[in-house]
């Protein structure tokens, strides 16, 4: 029986402000990527959020960010390697605390936004993220962008010898070199519930269907998926249940056997 | 041969601007509190100082505050007991894992100014930091006002199981109570070195010379010393010597033999 | 034909951070309070809701607050007078400006949160607010607390020449001494629909029935309501059109020929 | 007689945290260029800078920069063009509160760090900075980069009105295009105060020698210096005695004839 696992950024709310429908989410994802307080979260939602994971029996993630809550994190800050990887140790450092003040176990590290596009671009970038998850403890998994996109990335985290999982994007359009159309053109992001749960299903399978209607090979571990509305959550389920209809076990990262033993 | 430990609070720059003489200090100190990045501190400034603690055998602790880099953590925030909880978790869990990447252990929390003394004055304060230590690791000890004013203080770390270090100021005066003069009382700080030396001696070995004159007894385990001038940093290597040449032993804490059991 | 104000706090947003319903209550309302960057609000925010005002034709004020994203500005943080006279005038001057670009004019500053409470319980806060308002413009009205427990607030506005604005709250309890009862006593928030219109009437009639049904005379020239649910906003439609049909003239504070001269 | 202006970065310390000798280089400086609070600066210090300022007569204009304290402003970060229109507008009103408060007028706006140089390669940049100036104030004199390299700068301010300042870096080598040599190139940086004085002079009066010793045509209105060192403190005194010594008259920005009028 194949599986998959459903992750989902979580805890990004900040203080009164509230955002993502978490306890919704939580009930239908198999893993959550947690915010660290630099570019959304606090310890208090840290600490809620964790709680929740943990009744929720999903695996627990560093959702670590560039230190802007301004801009969620989702502005290029140019740090040098350094820094990154020094606020990466920071971050995760909070956020396993939290793990272990719940009996929890701290399974893996996905940057958000800026800096996982970043990764994706910058050699540096990627490496500096992939030093500081190992310095902490290798055992933790590196989410990092399935695909022909995401080889550089991917290979920072596993030349120094971390357990990669590979993450693809079910409401996203690829090209047919295995690359995500950028955002800003036009049907970049894939809006139809049904489509996307079919995507999330054939990529669970290994494949994905290009823009141009080429069918192509794509190795996936982890997909992502969105909780900001209740749209989104219902899409969610839909996922789920269309996965689970077609024999997709739904499981957290890592819990795979052949999580994090791919090579390029 | 009797034993003391001598800190003093480090890592206390932030970004481009430098904040006291940690490399010179260093020297002559046995424990160095290291900013969490909420009062001052960020994840450079920690994993460079505590680089330079492993360095010179210091023994490592946590310094967390309030979260007001603008106030320095000297003034007080009407937060709620759950708020410090989760605050000393994050600070405290951040700069255990740099001690980690280190190879270092942490060894002691210090909370840092207004939550210093906010947790002298209030009970729920106190008990809220020494639940945060405490569900992050019981081996942690939990420095605390020495002398009848820090009673509760200590109490509230000791009835949860944590073991407490019993903290005094060589430069500030004390009351025939045993209790330190408020710093806006005239004679509140001690400027002569000589007379601090001699002081830190007596704390040393069980006992404080009161305003009155008075020679009163005072459990202390360590002594808190500043870095933050040349003439400072010059106090301490006195202390350290004076101390050393009347056979008391510097060292960090924790490593005394009877650290951590002193009941009140 | 008698006036009232109807004031409710703006531009609560912070980056990607949605908070209140602000651009359906600024139909019903007459003045804005405006977030200024320190308790929430960021300067896009601050930009689009001045330009949401102006469309309105609601009066403009500046709301600022204590530095404190992460508590919304709601504790209480022991800052000494001189640092709150030039956090208001950095706030103030910056909400000025934008103003200035929107070629709308600045009417009133309103405290935000715990400074509000602050300002009401210690003088030398009042004093510090209303000093820092002065030295940017004795033009500006002064929005305090009406009745008894507002005194000492309202006289340090007064006495330094600002024009103090008296302020109620129709969704709270009051004493028969005319002072609110404190949030944590049962029945201190009003929650029934008719009940708080019939209240805001009765305000702008110059009186209130306090909680053992005694009718007490209170001053009273806006009345603060809130806009972050749609109840909220519902509300306060039925406020203005209770208001209206009895009579009395919805406008924004400034506006009403005895503004800013009641004496105590 | 000739003029020209020395500016310099002031009140960029924060808190606690003290950065420049800005009591000794005020003394020297006919503009200081104030921090604001996003890269540096808080409004304690914008207070006491200013008055400061008006004490030594001290032209005073703002220095905005990016909302990154941990990163003193020196590092690039995303931001669309409408972010920094209103981040001008809001750190440009607040010092023009507290100039106002002072009873002194603000002259002129110069941005900070990486701002400046996405300023002189991006035309958006320029542009968002310079209509962000113009929104607040047509008058204020917009501080931008003498010689080929600050054309683009330039013209997106004169383009839209503002009246633009020539800058120029005496301890900055030049290319015999006059433009700036690369930070990272050897030579970039003179560190001879002799020599640094020369070139100040040589630039006073219209020209400077390039790193491959041709002497070219540099209009030059205002040089920036610099005060975070006693030896930079220093080096400004012997500037400006040097610019008097060969009669160039050092005047704060805007009060020369023939400044702002200058096209390209």
């Amino acid at each position: 029986m194949k599986e998959i696992d459903l992750n989902c950024d979580m805890g990004e709310s900040f203080g009164v402000y509230k955002l993502g429908m978490d306890e919704q989410v939580m009930k239908h994802i198999s893993s959550a990527n947690i915010a660290c307080g630099f570019h959304a979260g606090d310890p208090l939602v840290m600490d809620k959020t964790i709680k929740m994971a943990v009744k929720n029996k999903v695996g627990i993630g560093a959702h670590p960010g560039y230190p802007d809550l301004l801009g969620f994190g989702r502005r290029h800050i140019a740090c040098s390697p350094e820094e990154i990887r020094n606020y990466l140790i920071y971050q995760v450092s909070a956020i396993k605390g939290f793990c272990h003040v719940h009996g929890a176990k701290l399974s893996h590290v996905k940057p958000h936004g800026a800096l996982y596009l970043d990764a994706v671009e910058k050699k540096d970038i990627a490496q500096a993220i992939a030093r500081g998850i190992m310095s902490l403890d290798p055992d933790l998994y590196f989410v990092a962008l399935a695909g022909k996109k995401g080889d550089m990335m991917r290979r920072m985290g596993e030349e120094l010898g971390l357990k990669v999982i590979y993450e693809a994007f079910p409401d996203r359009a690829y090209t047919p070199e295995g690359t995500l159309l950028p955002r800003k053109q036009p049907g970049a992001v894939i809006s139809d519930p049904d489509e996307v749960a079919k995507r999330a299903l054939d990529m669970a399978n290994g494949f994905v269907t290009a823009v141009d209607g080429t069918k192509i090979e794509l190795f996936v571990q982890t997909l992502c998926v969105h909780g900001d509305t209740l749209g989104a959550v219902n899409l969610v389920a839909n996922i789920r249940k269309n996965l689970e209809a077609n024999d997709i076990k739904v499981k957290p990262m890592g819990e795979s056997p052949d999580h994090g033993i791919k090579t390029i």
